[in-house]
C-alpha cells in the first residue's frame, strides 16, 4: 500500500487493525474511544449487511467496521465538506473504494442520499451536547462534531429509522446526561433500545458514555447490561479493553 | 413498647433502625433489599416533608423513612385491605401512628383519597413484571405485589404527578428492563428524571435494579450515578451496603 500525501497539518494514524490507517486533521476532530468501543459493541453485525453511518466524521467507524466484519457495503454520511474528504482520502488509502462510500450531505435530507429501509444496520457518534451549552470557543469542525449545531438526537433517529430495513439495528454511542433524550426519541420513532451499556473510566466511577442498540419494531423488553469498565483501578487499561484493542492479541 | 399479638403465620422483624420492628405474613410479601435501598436513596427528602408510598404493602417504606427522616407527615396507599391492616398493626407497633397513615385504597382513584399537590415526595416499589409475564404461581398477595395486576407504571406515575408539590420528587425503583417504560412514562407526565442508580449484585455483573428520582416539571437534565454493588466478590456485603443497613454503625 502507497503512503498517502498528507499536508503539514494532518497526521495518519494506524488503527491497529488488519492493516488499516486514518488521516486525521491535527486541528480538527480526531477519532478517540468512543468510535473504538462503539465499533465493538456493533460487532453482532453480520458478514454481508449493508451498514450506514449518520455522521460520518472521517469516516473512523465504517474503517473499524470493514476491518471486522465483512461487510457488503458501508456508506457515511457527512454534512463537513473539508471532512468528508478527509474520509475519502482514507478509504482509498485503505484501498476500500469499491465497498464504503462517503456523501456529503445532511442526514435531515436523507430522502435524497440513500434509499429507503436498504440498510441492515446504522451505527452512530453524533454530537453528544445541547446546541449553545458550555464552553464553544473550538474551531467549526469540532463545533459541529460536539454540538447539537447540524443536527440533534431526534434527526439522527429519524434517519436512522428512514434507511433501516425491518428488524434492523440502530447502535449509537452517547452521553449519560442525555439518555432519556435518547431512549424517549428511540421508542417514539419505532427503533425499540433492546440493549444498553454504560461506559465508566474505572469501578466506583460514574458512568461518562453509554451505547444503545436499538431494533425497528422491536418488543418493549432492554436489557442493560454489565458496564464496561476502561481502566483498572492502577490506571491501566482493563482486560476487556486490551481485548478490544487487539493488545496481546498479535494482530 | 409492647410485643404485638401476631398470628401463627406471622413474624415481627427487628428493623435495626431506632428500635423499629415490622409485622410480616411469612406467607406473603416480605421486605427485601429493595425498599431498604429505596429508603437509602430517597434519604435526600428533608425533614419536615409531607412524604406519600404509591403501593405501601406492608408499610416497611414509611417505617424506614420514618426512621431516617424527622417527616412531618408519611401516608401509604395500599389496594390489598389484609395488608393494609397489617401495615396499621406495623404503625402502632412503633407508636407511629399520629405521623404515619395507610389508606387502603386504589392509586387510579387517588383524587378521592389525598389531597392534590400536596406533598413533598412520593416514593414507591411497585409492582416490577407486566401482567402474564412469567410464572404466576404465587398467592395471591404476592400476584399482585409483584405483577402488574392492579396498577403498572404509568398508574403509579400519574398518580405522583397529582399529588406531589410543584419540584416535588418522585423515588421510584424498578428493574433495569423496564427502564425504557418509566423513563418514557415520567417525561410523558412532566416527572422529569433527574438521576439514574443502577443496581449490581457484584462488580461485573449486570444491575438487577434500578433507583430514578424525578423531579415534577424538572428541567431535561440527568446524571447517571455510579452503580450500587452489594456483595463483595467474596460474597460478603459492600462498605455502603453495610453503611446503608446500619452495620458497624453502632445503631
Amino acid at each position: 500500500m502507497n503512503e498517502a500525501k498528507i499536508d503539514e497539518n494532518e497526521r495518519i494514524d494506524d488503527l491497529q487493525l488488519k492493516g488499516l490507517k486514518i488521516i486525521q486533521n491535527k486541528d480538527g476532530f480526531c477519532y478517540g474511544i468512543d468510535s473504538v468501543l462503539l465499533s465493538d459493541f456493533a460487532k453482532k453485525i453480520k458478514d454481508g449487511s449493508s451498514v450506514l453511518d449518520l455522521g460520518a466524521g472521517n469516516g473512523i467507524l465504517g474503517l473499524l467496521l470493514c476491518g471486522k466484519i465483512d461487510l457488503k457495503k458501508m456508506v457515511g454520511i457527512e454534512i463537513q465538506e473539508d471532512v468528508t474528504k478527509l474520509a475519502q482520502r482514507s478509504i482509498m488509502l485503505n484501498r476500500l473504494e469499491k465497498k464504503y462510500k462517503i456523501i456529503n450531505g445532511d442526514i435531515k435530507n436523507i430522502e435524497n442520499l440513500v434509499e429507503k429501509e436498504s440498510f441492515d444496520a446504522v451505527v452512530s457518534n453524533p454530537p453528544y451536547k445541547k446546541k449553545n451549552s458550555g464552553i464553544t470557543n473550538e474551531s467549526k469542525t469540532k463545533l459541529i462534531a460536539r454540538h447539537e449545531i447540524m443536527c440533534n438526537i431526534d434527526d439522527v433517529i429519524k434517519a436512522a429509522f428512514y434507511a433501516l430495513k425491518e428488524k434492523g439495528s440502530l447502535y449509537i454511542i452517547h452521553r449519560p446526561e442525555r439518555i432519556v433524550d435518547l431512549l424517549e426519541s428511540m421508542r417514539k420513532n419505532r427503533i425499540e433500545p433492546k440493549i444498553i451499556k454504560f461506559i465508566q473510566p474505572k469501578e466506583g466511577k460514574k458512568p461518562t458514555m453509554v451505547m444503545v442498540k436499538g431494533t425497528k419494531y422491536g418488543n418493549s423488553f432492554v436489557e442493560v447490561e454489565k458496564p464496561l469498565i476502561v481502566y483498572n483501578q492502577d490506571g491501566t487499561y482493563t482486560d476487556e479493553i486490551k481485548i478490544i484493542y487487539g493488545i496481546n492479541k498479535g494482530e
